[in-house]
């Protein structure tokens, strides 16, 4: 048996096409903002690019500003918006991904924000009527509102547009970090109705180095990098042609191939579920049973420890995650979990399967032949 | 003819060890921080280039902080130790980069920061005494100085261990942009003093999206990007193994090669000069007569327009550049010429021409043969 890599959702392999895009920049030189032909000729790469992007995703090519990742464009929203609008509140999910929370912590410690985490139902779901409360407590003071399309740990999608729509009743900006939704959801810029939305390349198919945050007209953050200005002085760094050409291609493909992917991910998803409950009885299913993304299976293993299923099913071939792989260095329980109202044994105990364009028949059946075993084994561990 | 690249100080062809390197990662996946055998694979790659880096740079592999640009690296600097010394003066010199000034300028504006530019001399040389004389006014309130260790415009090499040194004698953290320095010029971290080092991956061969702060032992600015805290809890986005890849392979050869490197870029760097001053014998050759980036050549040409030059010449097929690439498309003098003394007319009319790994006699020759012609007609152009 081969590898069953089943962590899509940390990172998924580059996809062919985006290889190709990049590898062939790589052999160029010229830098973006230089006047001369070789500078012309990579900028020409960026712009076409930025109009790829901003087809496939709905938006303008001009709402497109160009990061090094999902994270960079997460604390230049969060950040941004907060110095830009000049009032304390921010008002986030309970069960966003660090890159948002932490940003919003950082501005509740050090430069005077007051964050308010919203909560969610059991499936990790914000009710827009939860946003709307919170807001009317004093809608002037709000700066923003950020709300992820959906949640990279549990799977669960938010009612996006709902909420973006309440925001905007109070003339307030939101702002969702899609970066798990591109190419595993139809995911619309325009359609939903944000202000501004934050994509990662490597979550799709593109390299690592690559994110980009869209930004409605006139909605302008105070830039989080200062330099030379080069996306639209918003966002300073030398514009990376060749990670920004694979980031295109992958964008691009992952759009035009989402709906079959989806239903394709979603099917062996299933199949991955019921394959785990039939091998381990008491497993917990966690997030939204429906409104989920269709390549995520997130479970709790009562009696387990996640590290410990995790290194047992490495060891025989299968590759998950116990949550984000930002934090997964510490063993602490999933503040997602915990605001789903899970208690921390039940949310150690817990593991994500994500599935990706690479995921087949065969990795599913590899998991369904190793995972009661591996669950057998990590209990017997807990007891001693 | 072909094209006679002259503006590797803007960005330089990546070297066919660092594409060899990071093309064989990007068919990789794992995210370094997951903890199954793919993200371990992934994290060893991270952490031998780290070591080959540290190796390259005479620096601990602890001290190596990636990021994605220098200038993420230098906004980590400025603000990160601004914020970590919460003191209010940050003395910079007058000439540094924008990636520099602007972070250190937002300061100033927004967070209660007073930020000092120290004067330079006619070759943009800061004087040790300058910073010593600043400091003195009031020693306790520096939060931090940094200064280039050469210039990206006119290639000036500034006395850096001497400058850290009295930074040091006054317990002030010193910060240094290493980014033109690394593959031109000997650079040592340990043997400069200097605490916080700056250095960009595709300023010596490697890919656009790479860099790293240096941090000596003890000095932790705070974050620009908060997150999932991958590099020691100072900066998070995931790391980009491919990338991170490419870096060192370029590092590593560019400073293996670094002295026949530079010998052989000052005699064709040499060359050059001479011959434009055969052909325009008015022409001033500025920046430091002497301790200058060998790869550096950088005029004005009275009674020209730098852009007209720049046009005429990548017409020829000569490409160079008015000065630094990140605010070439604004048609304003360079500050970096002005804190020497020129006036704002001999500014504009700067060009640089800026040679690299790639560079050939024939590079020299080809500007030798077109630069009197294209000086003549600008200046024709500048009387009409």
């Amino acid at each position: 048996m081969g590898i069953a890599y089943l962590d899509h959702a940390s990172t998924t392999p580059m996809l062919p096409e985006a290889i190709a895009a990049m590898t062939a920049e790589l052999g160029q030189v010229g830098n973006p903002s230089s006047l001369h032909s070789s500078g012309r000729r990579a900028r020409r790469v960026v712009e076409e690019s930025r109009e790829t992007i901003a087809n496939a995703l709905e938006a303008r090519p001009s709402e497109v500003v160009f990061t090094a990742s999902g994270t960079e464009a997460n604390n230049l929203a969060i950040k941004g918006l907060f110095w830009a609008r000049k009032r304390p509140r921010i008002l986030i999910s309970a069960v966003e991904h660090h890159a948002v929370l932490d940003p919003a912590r950082w501005l509740a410690d050090t430069q005077g924000a007051a964050v308010e985490l919203l909560e969610v139902d059991e499936h990790g779901r914000l009710d827009p009527e939860t946003l709307r409360a919170a807001i009317e407590r004093d809608p002037d003071d709000v700066a923003l509102v950020s709300v992820m399309w959906a949640n990279n740990e549990v799977g669960t999608v938010q009612p996006i547009p709902a909420l973006a729509a309440i925001a905007h009743e109070y003339g307030i900006p939101f702002h969702t970090d899609a970066v798990q939704a591109v190419g595993q959801l139809p995911v619309s810029f325009a359609g939903s109705g944000v202000d501004a939305m934050t994509v990662s390349g490597h979550k799709c198919g593109g390299p690592i180095g690559s994110g980009a945050l869209l930004l409605a007209r006139g909605i302008e953050p105070v830039p989080v990098l200062h330099g030379g200005g080069q996306e639209r002085e918003i966002r300073s760094g030398t514009l990376d042609a060749p990670a920004i050409a694979g980031f295109a291609a992958a964008i691009r493909v992952a759009v035009e191939n989402q709906a079959a992917t989806a239903e394709r991910l979603a099917a062996l998803r299933d199949d991955l579920i019921e394959r785990v409950r039939q091998a381990v009885p008491d497993v917990i299913l966690n997030g939204d049973p429906v409104d989920r993304l269709p390549g995520n299976a997130h479970f709790s293993f009562p009696g387990c420890e996640g590290d410990a299923l995790l290194m047992l099913l490495d060891a025989k071939g299968v590759e998950c995650s116990t949550g984000s792989a930002c934090s997964a260095g510490v063993a602490q329980p999933s503040h997602v979990l915990l605001a789903m109202g899970r208690d921390a044994a039940q949310a150690r105990g817990s593991l994500r399967f994500s599935l990706g364009h690479t995921s087949t028949k065969a990795d599913i059946d590899h998991v369904a032949e190793v995972i009661g075993q591996v669950v057998e084994r990590a209990r017997r561990a807990g007891l001693t």
